[in-house]
Order: structure tokens, then C-alpha cells, then sequence
């Protein structure tokens, strides 16, 4: 049995990879143990952080199972199945499915650039048909900055009304708190349908709002913070709490780098591990002097880090 | 023994659906056989009018297989092999090469909007190092209005440079004059570098310039037409028949309906088919009444179909 909506901080784990660029599969499995034990209550297994687009459904499908295989929890995941074609989104809805996962993200098709409301529905309920299982939770990404597409609060609440239980939730990338604003009144009028902002910087605001929790690229690198902010919010102290979390992911994209590349950058000098230092075409690695530079930038944030 | 470079008019095909959304194959056949027999010179699988991003590899693969099984000359054949994954780029031009196509057409990774030549580099370099056959031709594809990215003169010189008859030329969808001069000075440096257009409203400004064609999307629709300009290109009255020719373009673009939508809508027309009122979303088909709006304008341009 999976939870009926999902709450709480959740990662878009990064992706390590080989010489190869192929997925080193033990240091991932290691990664998503460490995130568990840190903080986070689960986790999105291919989201825009984890380079999702970059690798083939297949490749999805084999890191999934591998993760399982080793013994972590399907009920604490959430795959992401966004992909430009709705085929593809059906498979991997399926595959995820079938492997006990709690549900998917998904990403509109991002191909074309100016579709309507009309059209993303349709890819949506395409997605919901097929797989035609009331079991499937959809948590649809909004990230129009990245994938071009942005999902608007009508579309939302036409396919919270259309698909009730499938259509889950919603993750919020847009940074926008008005935006966040809109979504929260879907949510207010359809219980259970999940708001997650894409940046631990709205937490707060998102918590306050009625949203669920959070699905952070920073919760890569600081989930045991981020989690205490969630479990805190109520605190008289939180607006602190949440200025101070501010401060690392203020520092470290505030150098102006790939966001992507930062989180590896940062995991790397973490634990080490080469698997790190790698990201996909047409993702470019930071520099050693980049590195410098965000290492420097970041150092500065280092009560946070305490 | 495929050409050392590629030239004429080729159709992106545009591709016919049943009721579920999947390929038509046999009305699928049946127009590759018509476009070759009406005035191709090669047609391109899974261009962007073929809404090539809305298919998984496995059937875009199964669809080329059965083309050929069709008969129809695989050397004839470019096939688009972009995707978000360069995996899947590499089955694709793996797919192709092995099914005896002369090439591939590429799209850059399109999921991320701000990539850097250098990362488009790699991800143009990891296709063409996997493949790893001399015998492989990647047409690289410039179409920023709908991909969101952009390839640069200088990146196509550096393909070029460094991947000699692998990076066999570049397809130009941006339909500005002054890209397509741009990439004529490319050809230039790089003799054998087939330099395509996107429009064949710039045919004869591309053959002027020593562009190889071009790839059309109304190419579906009038395959004849196109091809007595391309034949007739150097003749005397060469630039009112392109005049003539953008009559059509400008008369059925100039609703504002999709582009795809369109070519579909009066290929439907013109066959009486249903398998060519479908598009996969997030496209959506014309309603009826845009359907009768086009058609209108259309006539207006009849001259041109005589």
C-alpha cells in the first residue's frame, strides 16, 4: 500500500556516472541510501537534477531496478517520466508501477514550444489512459524556465477533477511565489492533490500555503537541514531557519554555474568519489577554477553547513 | 555505397496515425512511395514535421524497418535521429547505418535551453565516437524557434574540422537569409558539406549561395513543385517560380495554425485518408472550421497547385 498523497522533503537525485557516462550504479545506490539517512522521506528518482532527459528509458528502467534490487524502499520513490514523447511516459509510468514505486513526476512533452492547455491535457490523460490503473499517482512538473513549458492552474484543476487520486500533485520549479499562490488554491479545492516547491527557498512559504513539502536539487547536498526546516515550521524561529538555508543555495548558484553541475561539484568535494565529477552532453562539468570559485562562494555560507 | 554527400529535395514525412495514436505503416508506405514518385529526391524520417519527438526509438526503428521491407531504397533514406538522450541518439544512427540509410539528421539535446557550444560539441561527438563508423553522416539540425537551440556557424565549422565526412552538413530551419549565409561560408571551408534549408522559400537563395536542397516541410504537400524550381533553379524565371512556390507556404502558414497540423490537413485533404487528421500530443489536429478557414486560404493560391 502507498500512501494516498505524498508530504514531506524529497531529493531529485543526482545521477554519478562512469568514464563511460554510463550510471555507476553502486555509487548511486550508496547516494540514495546516504539521502534517506540524512533526511529525506523519499526520494524522486530522475528528475531535472538528475539529468532525467539525458538518459534513455531504458537506462531509467535499469537504474530503477538496481536501486530496488539493493533494497531500498519502492514505496519512498517517485520516478520521473518526462520525456518528449508520450509513449515513452507510459512506459516508464508502467515500469514504475510495477516496481511498487509510490508514483511518477512528469514533465509535459517539451519539444514544441507553444502548445496549449488542450494539448498538454491530452498528453497527460494519454499518459493516465494507458497505464489505466487507479494506482498511478501523476505529480506533474512545472519548470517552464528549463522545459519551455509552463502548466497553468486551470490545466491543473481540469486534471485533478478529470483524474481524481492519478492526478496527485504538482511540483512548483518555477521559483515564483505568486505562482506557487495559484497552485495552492487547486490544492484548496481538490484535498489531497500535493503542492511541492522546486526550491527549499519557498518551504516555508509553500508549508504555510497548505503545500506538502519539497523536491530541492539543494536537498542533494543539505537534506538533514532542510528536513529540520520541515519538521520546524511552526517554530517562532523558522523565518530564520529558512533565511539561513537561503544562504547556501544563495552562495553556490549565486556564482551563476549550471545548477546541475554545482550539486555534483558539491558532492563530489563531499565524499570524493569521481562518479561526481561527471555530468551528460551537452552538460559541461565545472572547471577546476570554477570549482575554486564555488568552493570560495560557498565557504562563506559555512554556518549553514555547521 | 552510399553518395559522399546528400542533395535534392527531401520531405520530412510527415506520419499517419491509426485510432490509438500509433503509426499507420501501410499508409505510412504508401506516402514515401508517393513523395518519391511526385518529385523527391529522398525523404528524411522523423523530422520535426514528422513530429519525430513524440515517438519512442523503438518505434521510430520499427517504422524505418518497415519501410524498407517495403522496398523502398534504403539509400534514399535520412533519418532523424534526435533526442533529449544521447543514448538514444546513438541507437538511432546505430539503427540507421546497420539498415543501410545514407544518414542521419540530428537534433542537439533539447531539454535544457542554455547549453554552451562546447557541451553541444560533446554531445554531437558522443554520438558520432559510439557510433564509431566512417561510414556515418550526421546532418546536423538548426531549427532554434522550436528546439530552443541554436547551433552556431563556428560549431559546425569545428564538426566539420574535426569529424571530416561524419559531419557530412546541416540542415537550416531558422528561415533567416543571413544564417543560411553564415552556413554557406561553413560549406565553403568544408567542401562536400551539404548545406539544406528548412523553407523552400529560401531554395533558390540556398542553391545561389551553394546550399545541397532542401528539406521542406511542404515538401509533403507539393513534392512536384518544389522540384521543378530545384531543377530549374539557374533558368531565366527562376525567381518568380519561387515566388510562385511561396504563395502556397505563405497562404497556408498564414492562418497561424501549426505547421504540422496543416501539412497533415491538406494531406488529408488530398487523400481522403484519416490516418492524416491525427497528431500525437501535445499537438492538436485542426478543428473543422480551421480545417475549412485553411482550405479557403488555400484556394486563394491555386495557381500554384494547377
Amino acid at each position: 500500500m502507498t500512501p494516498l498523497s505524498l508530504s514531506g522533503v524529497f531529493a531529485p537525485v543526482l545521477t554519478p556516472m562512469d568514464e563511460d557516462l554510463n550510471i555507476d550504479l553502486p555509487l548511486y545506490i550508496e547516494f540514495c541510501n546516504w539521502l534517506l539517512d540524512t533526511g529525506c522521506h523519499g526520494l524522486v528518482l530522475f528528475g531535472t537534477n538528475s539529468e532525467a532527459t539525458s538518459f534513455s528509458t531504458a537506462e531509467r528502467m535499469a537504474a530503477l531496478d538496481a536501486v530496488i534490487e539493493a533494497g531500498i524502499p519502492a514505496e519512498k520513490l517517485v520516478v520521473g517520466n518526462g520525456t518528449a514523447a508520450i509513449t515513452d511516459g507510459v512506459d516508464l509510468a508502467r515500469h514504475a508501477l510495477a516496481s511498487g514505486c509510490h508514483g511518477v513526476m512528469t514533465l509535459p512533452p517539451f519539444y514544441y514550444p507553444k502548445v496549449s492547455d488542450e494539448g498538454l491535457f491530452r498528453a497527460f490523460a494519454y499518459i493516465a489512459d494507458r497505464v489505466g490503473d487507479p494506482a498511478l499517482k501523476m505529480y506533474f512538473y512545472h519548470i517552464p524556465q528549463i522545459s519551455g513549458i509552463g502548466l497553468s492552474a486551470d490545466l491543473l484543476d481540469r486534471l485533478a477533477s478529470e483524474y481524481p487520486g492519478v492526478a496527485a500533485g504538482v511540483k512548483d520549479s518555477s521559483g515564483d511565489p505568486e505562482n506557487l499562490r495559484r497552485f495552492h488554491q487547486v490544492a484548496a479545492a481538490h484535498p489531497g492533490f500535493s503542492i511541492f516547491c522546486g526550491t527549499e527557498s519557498l518551504l516555508l512559504a509553500n508549508l504555510r500555503g497548505g503545500g506538502a513539502g519539497c523536491i530541492s536539487g539543494m536537498a542533494n547536498v543539505i537534506p538533514d537541514q532542510i528536513r529540520d526546516l520541515y519538521e520546524n515550521w511552526q517554530a517562532a524561529d523558522a523565518d530564520s531557519a529558512q533565511a539561513q538555508l537561503n544562504w547556501l543555495r544563495n552562495a553556490a548558484l549565486g556564482t551563476g554555474y549550471n545548477a546541475i553541475a554545482v550539486a555534483k561539484a558539491l558532492t563530489a568535494a563531499r565524499t570524493g568519489a569521481a562518479g561526481w565529477t561527471r555530468v551528460r552532453p551537452p552538460l559541461v562539468a565545472l572547471t577546476p577554477a570554477q570549482q575554486q570559485m564555488l568552493h570560495a562562494a560557498v565557504a562563506e555560507a559555512e554556518p549553514v553547513l555547521a
